[in-house]
């Protein structure tokens, strides 16, 4: 492990040396952005800015609690809300590789008029090790495209700088612990939003219903982490499924979606296990996305697969 | 609850008024249909032919266990190979519905054939009383299209004589353990069979999917069954979704289907509950699904929801 506060200095050095004028930071509110957002205004004050997109597939009080945290790490940053032009961009999209792609490619269009607003070309992203290894780096297979990764066409205006680039999800937390930033402990949430979490077309309905049930497991598990009835796992979330099977409401019986809940421990991402969750604390979870979600979701499933042999995101 | 001797009494004397003269039995190696076929043996001996029909959407081993059964319990029968009808039948359906109806006309077409080679026009069901109730009796919606319930088109040659019409499924085990079947203690099997665990497009290669994952459940929970691990479920089987998630296979990703596995407790079908299956048998199971069908399925689910709001199969 690095020491932090070289780390630190090293970044800064580094940010002022690619960056000679103002930059633009690409702050998703997750943790490897909002350190590559603190290490940019560290390096270069105002003459950086955060830019945190409302894309619309964002979980439940995300806005506000992203606004509070940057508020509390004393960030400059804008909120850009954009959920219709997301929404148009994904339209009658099923393909989760297409998915990324159009909001990568949503993303870089947003970033550059911001960029040209702010009189600049440079982008600050919070890209981490495992995204680029995973994403094609040296002989692997491209594991998944990250959105935040590759994602610039070559003829684009922009230029990336990427200050954790060499650093492993471990790392970052650690230089974030150090740098005092709430974020340190908050679990990894995905570029794409809940666009990875809606398996299937993504609209504005369906993410609706991602929105509840994530909300819904992340309540769940908190509390039972709270009560010490499970450790605390390194990512929780659910994802809504296309699949119809069928349900009794009353007398009646409707066809409904299934949710799919993951709660995984990992180190590093890049292994991963599924968590023995109480039956209790699975059984409230299905009792309540399947009320609050009366008629829509009719079946909740607890993924118990470890990565290898499936990866923790489903798309 | 009846008098088993008195039902079976009942049972035979109304089997040989409703059978003038020869009749076939639908015999699917299911509990309900075995004691159909029982009672009809001993009303009508030799008049009764029980058919069971190999429609290739059985479970592994099936047919030869049924043999056995039937030989076992000195039942007449005869096994009419049909894989190929009905996988014709079902060739590019994906809608549940239709599925049972395709289904159920292949059934009817056969049965008619058998009847005819049998001179006779009766055909005898393990039809009981949830099957009728759950298929629109009374004010009720229609929760299933049950495929052995309203199955039989007005310009059939066939009349049905079905002897269980009135039992629920507690009353039909306990009138097989006093006819001394081993059946009683089997779990319940649709009689769509698998077609009804391959959500989306049945094709023989999906169905195989299925029968292997269906197999590894059923070892698995038998085992923790008999290990003391967990209480005998009512039923427990695994369902092959169409939807794919990213894996990861040596270095590369594959895209994969997932299976749900599903394990309730239950008096009458008529509600159920999710059992809490220990972690270790759930890691097994993900383990031996992934492994055994490596590439094909990467993800395993189970379904903590109850019934209600779910139904037990999904289909």
């Amino acid at each position: 492990m690095i020491d932090h506060a070289t780390f630190v200095g090293e970044a800064v050095r580094r940010l002022r040396a690619e960056v000679p004028g103002t930059a633009i930071v690409a702050a998703s509110g997750g943790i490897d952005s909002t350190v590559a957002a603190l290490l940019a205004e560290k390096a270069l004050g105002e003459r950086a800015r955060a830019i945190f997109v409302d894309h619309g597939l964002l979980r439940a009080g995300e806005v506000e609690r992203v606004r509070e945290y940057f508020r509390a790490s004393e960030l400059r940053f804008e909120v850009v809300s954009a959920a219709d032009r997301f929404f148009s961009a994904l339209d009658g999209v099923v393909d989760p590789e297409e998915k990324r792609r159009r909001i990568g490619a949503a993303f870089i269009r947003l970033f550059e008029a911001e960029a040209e607003r702010f009189g600049t070309d440079r982008l600050v992203q919070g890209t981490i090790a495992p995204d680029w290894i995973e994403s094609g780096g040296a002989l692997r297979d491209t594991i998944k495209t990250h959105h935040n990764v590759g994602g610039i066409p070559a003829d684009s205006r922009l230029t990336l700088v990427e200050p954790l680039r060499d650093l492993y999800k471990d790392e970052v937390r650690a230089v974030a612990r150090y740098l005092g930033t709430p974020v340190a402990d908050r679990q990894p949430f995905p570029g794409p939003g809940l666009a990875v979490r809606v398996i299937g077309p993504v609209t504005p309905d369906r993410v609706r219903r991602a929105r509840v049930a994530n909300a819904i497991v992340e309540e769940e598990v908190e509390r039972a982490v709270a009560a010490g009835q499970l450790g605390r796992p390194w990512q929780y979330f659910a994802v809504l499924l296309p699949t119809r099977s069928v349900g009794v409401l009353g007398d009646n019986r409707v066809h409904g979606e299934a949710v799919s809940v993951r709660v995984v421990e990992s180190v590093d991402a890049m292994t991963a296990t599924a968590m023995a969750v109480p039956r209790a604390v699975l059984a409230r979870i299905a009792e309540r996305t399947t009320r609050e979600l009366s008629g829509e979701v009719v079946r909740v499933l607890y993924d118990v697969t470890d990565k290898p042999p499936a990866t923790i995101e489903w798309e």
